[in-house]
C-alpha cells in the first residue's frame, strides 16, 4: 500500500492542508475512498532531508563500544590511522552504512550521497557492502556511492584499477582528492580521475580540503576538464575551502566559472576554518549543499544523522540568523542538496516522490533552531518512522 | 530532606562507585541509615553546568508565537530594534528570565552568568524582575547579575545612574559595552564602569564585540584600570573577538597580560567570526569560558538551554577532536566557567555544593557530541529534574 491522505499539516510553515499520496507520488485532486489517513495535527511538513557528503562506511555509531579518538592533527594522520585501524579491527562498513542510513531515516533524511573508500588494503569490499545497503533502503531511501580513493591514487599502485572496478560494480561516482597536497601530482590524478568518469558515463565529486592559492589552482584544473570533456552539471567539489580564504575577487571569478559549469559545492560549513558561504555562492549562482562528512568515526566523534543539526550549523557558520537566512540554511539539507547531487523528483510539488517529514515546530526557521522531533517520516508512500524510529 | 546516596554512578566517565550528598554538599564517609537513595545505573556523573554568558531578559523561548527575524546586520541595527521592541511589546523580562532559568535547569545548568539590559526606556526595571528570578532560584541555581548598559552608557544620558541603581538594588556585577565603536570615548565609558565597580565594590564584565587592533586598544585601556583598582580576578571580557584576528604575537602579550591580572573571557565560539581560541588561552593561563549569549530572542533565533550543546559548538570551533581535546571543551561550560565567573564550591569534590547531572554516556566525549538527555539532575540535595523535565 503506497497510497497515503496526511491531513492538515502546514507545507514549509504555511497554511494548514491536506497532502495526498498516490502510488508514492504527491498527488492532486480528491483522495480516493478508503485510503489510509495519517492526521498531522498541524504540524509543519517539510520535504526528505538530504544528506550531500558523508562516509556510511567509516561509521561507529553502532558500536558497543566508544572509539577514543588519539589520532595527530594532519589529515595524513587521520587517512592513516583510519585505514590501519580498518584493517586492525574488521571493520564491518556492510553493519556501519547500514546502522547509519537507518538512523538517516528515522531523522528524516531519504537522500544519500556517500562516499566509500576504495584502497590497495580494503579494495573494494567496502564499496560492495554500502552497495548492498543501498540495495537494502532502495525502497524508501536513494543512497549514492561515490567510490572514493581514500588512501589516494598514485602513492598505492593499483587503485586506479580498483576505482575502476569498484564503479563497474555499481559505484555512481568517481571520486577524487587533494590533487596537490595529498597526490603531489595534480595533473596525473585529475586525468585518471576524468578517466574513469568517462569512460563509466559517471559524475565526480572531488574531496578538496587545499586551502588558498593551492587550492584554488586544483579548482582550476578541475573546471578545465570539466569544460573539456562537457561534464556540466556533473561535476561536484566538496568541501572547496579555498573558497573560504582567497581574495574575493578571484574567488568570484572561479564563482562565475562554476556556475557556468554547473559545479556545485558541498560544504559542512566548518566552524574551524574557512569555508566557502552560502551567499556568495548563490549570488553567483553556484549550488551549495551541506553534508556532516564523517559521523562518528575515527576523523571525528562529531556529527549526526539529524539533517535539521547540520542546517542549523550551516546557519551559525553564515550568520544566517533572519528567518529568510535560516531558510537558505535549510534550503542547504532539501533542494540545493538534491539538485546538486542529481537526486531527482525531490520536493514538495505534485509529481514529486512522497518524502515526507512532520515536525512540531510553528515556522521552518524554528525547525532549523530547535530540531525538534520527527513525529512522522515518510517515504515509499508510508510511514516509515515515528518519533525518530523506524516502524517495523 | 538534603540528603541523598546516588548509588553506581562514573564521575567524568570513570569507574563506578556512589556519591554520598549530605546537607546538599558532596560528603564522604559511610552514608546515614535510611538516607534517600537514587540508583544511578552506571550513568556518567557530570558537575552541574556552567552558563557563563547569557541574556536572560531577552528570551522569548517561552512565547506563544515565533518571533520573526528581519533585523538589519550591524550590532546598531540590533540594539535599536530590541530597544523598541521591548517598548512596544511590554516584554517581561520576569516571565522570560524564570522560564529560561528553569529550562536551563531541567538541562543541568545550575550556575548563570546572566547580562541584563539597563536604559533609559526600560529602566532598572528588567534587573528587579531578573532579580526575582534569582530569588525564585536561589535554593537550587546561583544566578549573577550583570547591570548591562545594552544601550551604551553615554548616547543617553542618565544611563550611568541606573547602572548606579540596579547596582544598589542587588545586581552582582558592573557590565560595559564597546567602548570605542558603541560609545565613541572609550576612556569615559570605562572611567564610568569602573568607578561604579569600585563604589559598590563588585566585578567587571564587558562585552567587547570590537575586532583587530580597535579591541586590542579597548583591551589594553581595560587591562590598565583593572591593574590601577586591584581589580585582580574580578575582570572578565565577553567575546574578546580581537583576540581572533590580531597577530599571534600582539594576541600573546595581551594574554600574558590577562593572566598575569586574572582577567577572565567569556566565548560563545561563534562559528561566523574570529573568536578566541581555547588553546592559547589556555596555555598562556588565562581562563576562558563559555555561554549562549542571547537565546532566542531579538537578537538571534539560535541558543539553546542545553549547555552540552555550548560545549560541543566550542569543540567544533576549536577543532577538538580527540577525548583530550572534547574535555576541554567541557571544561569551559563545567570548571572554568565557575573560576571565571567566580562561582564557589563548584565541581564534583568532597565539600563542593552537589550538583550533578546524570546522563547515559560512555565517555565525557560521548557526553559532549551526543548531548544525551539528562535522565537525573540533582541540586540542593534532591533530584530536581528527570528526563530533561523539573519535578514539581
Ligand atoms: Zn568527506
Ligand atoms: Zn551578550
Amino acid at each position: 500500500m503506497t497510497d497515503l491522505l496526511l491531513r492538515n499539516v502546514r507545507p514549509m510553515g504555511g497554511a494548514a492542508t491536506d497532502v495526498l499520496v498516490l502510488q508514492g507520488r504527491i498527488a492532486e485532486g480528491p483522495a480516493p475512498a478508503g485510503i489510509a489517513t495519517e492526521d498531522g495535527r498541524g504540524a509543519l511538513l517539510l520535504p526528505g532531508f538530504v544528506e550531500g557528503h558523508t562516509h556510511l562506511d567509516k561509521t561507529t555509531l553502532h558500536q558497543p563500544d566508544w572509539l577514543v579518538n588519539e589520532v595527530g592533527p594532519r589529515i595524513i594522520d587521520k587517512i592513516d590511522t583510519e585505514r590501519e585501524w580498518r584493517a586492525r579491527t574488521g571493520h564491518d562498513a556492510g553493519a556501519a552504512s547500514l546502522a547509519l542510513a537507518r538512523a538517516f531515516l528515522a531523522q528524516g533524511t531519504t537522500r544519500i550521497r556517500s562516499h566509500v573508500d576504495v584502497d590497495t588494503s580494503g579494495g573494494t569490499q567496502h564499496v560492495e557492502r554500502v552497495l548492498q545497503t543501498r540495495e537494502a533502503m532502495k525502497d524508501v531511501q536513494d543512497i549514492q556511492v561515490v567510490a572514493f580513493p581514500q588512501s589516494g591514487i598514485l602513492a598505492r599502485q593499483g587503485t586506479d584499477s580498483l576505482l575502476d572496478a569498484a564503479l563497474a560494480m555499481g559505484a555512481d561516482i568517481v571520486g577524487g582528492l587533494d590533487p596537490c597536497a595529498i597526490e603531489r601530482d595534480p595533473v596525473r590524478h585529475l586525468d585518471i580521475v576524468f578517466r574513469l568518469a568517462e569512460k563509466h558515463a559517471k559524475p565526480v565529486d572531488i574531496h578538496l580540503h587545499e586551502p588558498g592559492s593551492m587550492g584554488a589552482f586544483s579548482l582550476e584544473l578541475i573546471l578545465e576538464r570539466t569544460r573539456a570533456l562537457s561534464m556540466q552539471g556533473r561535476v561536484v567539489v566538496s568541501h572547496a575551502f579555498c573558497l573560504g580564504d582567497i581574495p574575493e575577487r578571484e574567488r568570484d571569478t572561479l564563482l562565475g566559472q562554476m556556475a557556468e559549469l554547473g559545479v556545485a559545492i558541498a560544504t559542512t560549513a566548518s566552524a574551524s576554518r574557512p569555508v566557502p558561504l552560502v551567499a556568495p555562492c548563490r549570488a553567483a549562482g553556484v549550488t551549495i549543499f551541506g553534508g556532516n562528512d564523517g559521523i562518528r568515526d575515527t576523523w571525528t566523534p562529531y556529527g549526526s544523522p539529524d539533517m535539521l543539526e547540520r542546517a542549523m550549523l550551516i546557519g551559525l557558520r553564515n550568520n544566517f540568523r533572519r528567518d529568510d537566512e535560516v531558510a537558505l540554511a535549510f534550503d542547504c539539507v532539501s533542494r540545493a542538496g538534491a539538485a546538486g547531487c542529481g537526486f531527482v523528483d525531490h520536493g514538495l510539488a505534485p509529481g514529486a516522490r512522497a518524502e515526507l517529514v512532520l515536525v512540531e515546530a510553528r515556522t521552518l526557521a524554528e525547525a532549523v533552531v530547535a530540531r525538534p522531533a520527527r513525529r512522522v517520516v515518510v517515504s515509499g508512500g508510508r510511514v516509515v518512522a515515528r518519533n525518530g524510529a523506524l516502524v517495523a
